[in-house]
């Protein structure tokens, strides 16, 4: 007997921001699993903001989604049916299965968790793509030392939580950037930051300034924008720059006028006077090198709570797209999961 | 008897490109010599971008000189009377005296020459900071490898040359890009470029795709503007952009409306999607641990006659601000000198 799921289709590509009209909700009929497969039920899905790059035709680092085809997107499932001898029915798993209540892949193509060592969900989080984000991209190219000031934007998320967090660790002073009071409370309070700032604050370059007395020796960049051209007025000398997001910039369209004062002529005479090191980067690039020193490090500190992190889970595949365009807008507080179907783990 | 000097000081901030009246030609009256100090003759004067930088008042990487103050500027010098043990009358040196036609200066604030080994000249080009420029950003920042694509503008200048060859050197393909059809010409046969290419045509862009089948690994960025605009676009992922100039920016006004057409979000998305590196430089960086090798291997290439150099000298210390402008505006070719006085190695 087949198995259906509903899943959430991408059927225009969005201009500027995603509209529940670029996508429809369907059933498909899943195919019989042959050897080697597994039936997947979707507890979590990730909804991250790299999404919004696969949803266009404009070159990425990816290819885009198909139009018609289910969008893509990191999952925690339980295995239904097995025909694997490596993955039992009950099992949990990471998988990449998209935005959908079901699915039949290859065993190969998932991980096993153990909700013994971490919540399951941390898969999608903490231990997941965006610590990995974190890890590598700060200490890989933003390489802090002891006593420098490391920056953040979206410093709430689940990339910049982390980033604090590690640069803590490290030595280094941790300044976070989010949007209104209630984040920036947490950034104190829950993630141990030393400064919080709030860049919809009118004060937001003064108090930028005030917080940075000796200027800033890496900001990690996820945002663009009014936050970086603010940033690019407090970096020291031989500054690094790691860019893994541009999330300011994901909805403008080939016509919207951007919004940022400098242009490329600009950014590149910040670059030469201020001899700064920007240097972007896919978090694939550090999968082969640093996913065990990053699950290592990253387990032990969650563990004994020296690295703390937060999610914003929404119930309901269908409620994807919403909690999508609230992702990019900065409304979600924390790592944001769909959850799909129950949790087994939790109550 | 105090010796006098002719100067050119700087009088007012150019605003855009810089004017006659910005400047004024005037003489001074030199201090008697203490122990330890040289009374120095200018031969040449080297005219680089980066001087652009000094006359304005915004942030740069060094201090503007001050309004009054002589123009600064590296010089070959003769040493006319010496209260030093190291420095005799007629030694030839390498100098900091700026726009003036004599200086006193400590001896030690100087270099000899030896006009045996190489003409005294490439003291300030080949052989000097911007022969360093491209040997420690090219190698240190770029690190090309063999088979690997390195693309260079203002490729006929004295960076640039520098640049293209030196790659050619460690097994790269060395595509220049010039402005004009005899510059271009003589990138291929006087340089030894795999390619070159007109940024004033208009089929620039095609031209470069042409030339770049493989995509560019290595930018050394001297320019900004469209021709990097254009350049963005061929970059392969991973690429490296040493960043020594924006001269297309040098002499742009807080008001003037800037021709590009990325933005800092743009700019970020490009970097963001190809994980590019992109690192700013100021060749003083670099002295400290590179200035040794660059002279061993660079006089080597220049003796055997693998890295070749062109020189555009103008006559006369009064013509210095109009060469200047063409400097900025790439009418030079070669490295630009004023020969401000004889030069008793040559006839």
């Amino acid at each position: 007997m087949g198995h259906k799921t509903t899943q959430i289709r991408l059927t225009s590509r969005p201009v500027g921001e995603p509209r529940d009209s670029d996508f429809e909700v369907g059933t498909a009929e899943l195919s019989e699993l042959i050897d080697g497969q597994v039936l997947l039920r979707t507890i979590y899905l990730s909804l991250d903001p790299y999404m919004r790059g696969r949803m266009s035709a404009a070159e990425s680092y990816a290819e885009p989604v198909e139009l018609g085809a289910v969008m893509i997107g990191g999952t925690v499932c339980e295995v239904l049916e097995s025909r694997s001898p490596n993955r039992a029915p009950g099992d949990l798993v990471l998988a990449f299965t998209g935005w959908q209540t079901h699915a039949v892949v290859p065993a190969r193509q998932t991980r096993r968790l153990d909700p013994a060592e971490a919540p399951i969900s941390t898969a999608l989080g903490v231990l997941g793509m965006p610590g990995l984000t974190a890890y590598a991209g700060l200490l890989d190219i933003g390489k802090p030392e002891p006593g420098q000031t490391v920056a953040v934007a979206a410093a709430s998320g689940p990339v910049g939580s982390a980033v604090g967090q590690i640069a803590k660790l490290k030595g280094a002073r941790a300044i976070g950037i989010a949007g209104g009071p209630v984040k920036c409370r947490a950034l104190i309070e829950e993630f141990g930051f030393d400064a919080a700032i709030d860049h919809r604050s009118p004060t937001f370059r003064a108090d930028l300034e005030a917080a940075t007395p000796d200027g800033i020796d890496v900001y990690f960049e996820n945002v663009g924008g009014p936050v970086t051209e603010a940033v690019v007025g407090r970096l020291n000398p031989f500054a690094r720059i790691p860019v893994c997001g541009v999330v300011s910039g994901y909805n403008r369209t080939e016509t919207s006028a951007g919004t940022d004062r400098l242009d490329l002529s600009a950014v590149l005479w910040q670059i030469l006077t201020r001899s700064l090191s920007v240097r972007g980067f896919i978090v694939e690039e550090f999968v082969p090198t640093r996913q065990a020193d990053f699950l290592r490090d990253m387990a032990g500190w969650v563990a004994q709570g020296s690295v703390r992190y937060r999610e914003d889970i929404v119930d309901g595949l269908e409620r994807a797209p919403e909690a999508f365009r609230g992702l990019l807008a900065g409304r979600n507080f924390g790592k944001l999961l769909v959850r799909v179907g129950e949790d087994p783990t939790r109550d």
